[in-house]
């Protein structure tokens, strides 16, 4: 490998050279190199899904307008939709008061979940008590 | 410290006695033992914030109406509200496909953020690029 080889961005960079640097210095990742990504569709307002980015990952998403994570079980970039088709298409970015975390807006093409739901949380109600307004003492 | 003492639930126990073993068993915890907890508000269904649980906030999360989590710097289970008052009342939880995040909905009582601000997110908007219609390929 030669040296020009060697300083190359590769998909695995940990140093992402393209993410903005004043960005990248506001994050604040996990012991993995992750900040948390929820997911919500700009149209319908539902909760799609919770992924995980590097910083490699972000600036991928904010630049080239296609949802992008880092997958911790297959430890490799995902553009979402990549072989189901399900893109989401980016409509805007915020990273949270803490650094850790990131909310997307998407347009999303098709069902979110791999399961064919339109959400990874349809489903996986729980039981769970509701005060009523007179028991609500705040 | 008497037996019976030592076999009594505490606010710090990691088994969480009172979850459902059936839900417990669902749960993919992290290191850490938590799982991730994205807040939504239930009227104008913006994402508020995102928290951790462990199966103790879990479980008074869903006994108490009240949303419950995990501090992870300062360590202990956190009543959201319990001191500024801006109390979060359940009124739905789900728990995702993979079993590591939950979805709340909410009645926020106040602002959802420590800085006064309606969500975390608010003032976090990262520039990113938005595809036209005619650009999306999929």
């Amino acid at each position: 490998m030669s040296a020009a080889d060697a300083a190359a961005p590769t998909a695995s960079s940990p140093a992402a050279p393209g993410l903005d640097p004043a960005l990248a210095a506001r994050l604040k990742r996990d012991p993995q190199g992750l900040v948390t990504a929820v997911v919500q569709d700009a149209s319908s307002r539902r909760v799609l899904m919770v992924g995980w980015m590097d910083d490699e990952a972000l600036h991928r998403t904010l630049t080239t307008g296609r949802a992008t994570y880092w997958s911790r079980s297959r430890q490799e970039l995902w553009v979402k939709g990549e072989t189901s088709g399900h893109v989401q298409y980016v409509r805007s970015a915020s990273l949270d008061c803490d650094g850790d975390t990131l909310l997307l807006e998407v347009d999303q093409i098709g069902p979110a979940c791999h399961r064919d739901t339109d959400t990874c949380f349809d489903g996986g109600e729980l039981e769970a008590v509701v005060l009523h307004p007179e028991e609500r003492t705040a």
